[in-house]
């Protein structure tokens, strides 16, 4: 290879999937390209990872600038092996989706590509997670291109604080109906589960899980606000979960 | 029932786990106990959520003041069906664990103990994650006891804040060693992963994750530190995963 830089990746809807192939197709003229992604889709994962099953990789393609493999593994998965057997070392940058689906506010804890993302942070790579907001197969990427262009050029040129990465959500919007960029907090909100309940032709009941989105506030600095503006969401994200606002207050407690 | 608090149980071990086992037995003479825990082990799942396959329960015991239940599910589906299909409604608290091994430092992340009960907290109910520093099938959970109850009598008598749970690490380590209760913040530091590259039968390599634990920096008001000298590290954790410190940095140049 030459001095361009070594560029990650991943998702979780799977190597085939429109998004990341778009995202392949954005990202390709920044450097030399290692894809390592889910041979399946794996949304809802989380942050999982395998342990108590082997992980396969699969040469897709290979040529000059350009590595592309797929894995049984989840996202977090990808990202391990990606770092460890395929490239040998860690790569200068990771990014993540273009993911069919938001990942603004409670989204992201449920979110493989963002436990990618974040993967990639405890790493020290600087690393962002794309997402739009149409879960459909068939959602127009198009207009996101200008703006991964735009945010890959920035962390490329700029690197990203220590311990920090980036959830990007895209609007689903025509190009022209885009307002620009936003820096975001994470919104909060939650996921009103109800489940479906069903029998079996063996007279066993199961359940399949839907829900519904619930906002708590209508904050304009937060993700979920961007995105449903027609702005490009970006939210710097950690994973310090701690609660600091709190520990003086519990401490008189414990 | 009566009016006892109503305590929702679950665990990522799985619900024949030793862990939840002994769990059961220290919050049982606090209220009226519902288990809804996985089927079989869940490690490492993470917040991972099941929505490409349906999920199923399974009635194990039914007594005055208790019910227990299997599920097919991660240790958030447990909770959710629990909050819809089992209880509902949402029960007044949460108690996840005790898990077999830390989620201290950089392993909230991985941990389906902790996801079951960030979910809680997500719903607006007092959650607190145990967890025992020794992965055996055979540690010896007895000395938990005495630190489980005195957490779970100040959390059923004076609550949580909105939006915050608790992740609480308990040493492996005789009761006589145990130094007493020490509210930490989470400590960083990372899994190094390594993989162990086999050939199988037909001449395909396969990889097995494995890992040492990296600690960086000394911080004796982290987790890491106080389990490490005996303490049990309470935790209090969060989903909002905004780095708020970068916010104002990361603004000039987005």
């Amino acid at each position: 290879m030459n001095d361009k830089p070594l560029i990650l990746i991943t998702n979780d809807d799977g190597v085939k999937a429109p998004g990341i192939r778009a995202l392949i197709r954005y990202i390709r003229p920044f450097g030399n390209i290692v894809v390592v992604a889910p041979d399946r889709p794996q949304s809802g994962t989380a942050h999982a990872v395998t342990i108590a099953h082997p992980l396969r990789l699969e040469l897709i393609a290979s040529e000059p600038g350009y590595e592309e493999y797929s894995c049984n593994g989840t996202p977090a998965d990808c990202v391990k092996l990606a770092f460890k057997i395929v490239m040998k070392r860690r790569p200068d940058f990771l990014f993540s989706g273009i993911n069919h689906g938001t990942n603004a506010s409670i989204n992201i804890v449920y979110s493989g590509t963002m436990a990618a993302v974040l993967e990639g942070a405890l790493a020290g790579v600087p690393s962002v997670g794309f997402s739009l907001n149409n879960y459909s197969q068939h959602a127009d990427f198009g207009p996101a291109e200008e703006f991964v262009k735009t945010i890959a050029t920035k962390v490329i040129s700029g690197g990203l604080p220590s311990g920090v990465c980036l959830n990007v959500n895209l609007p689903a919007v025509p190009a022209a109906d885009i307002r620009g960029i936003k820096l975001c907090r994470q919104a909060n909100g939650t996921w009103e589960e109800d489940f479906d309940e069903r029998e079996d032709p063996h007279g066993h009941k199961y359940y399949w899980m839907k829900g519904v989105y619930a906002q708590i506030g209508k904050g304009e600095d937060t993700d979920q606000w961007a995105v449903e503006n027609n702005y490009v969401a970006v939210v710097p994200v950690q994973f310090d979960l701690t609660a600091y606002q709190t520990l003086e207050l519990l401490r008189e407690r414990f």
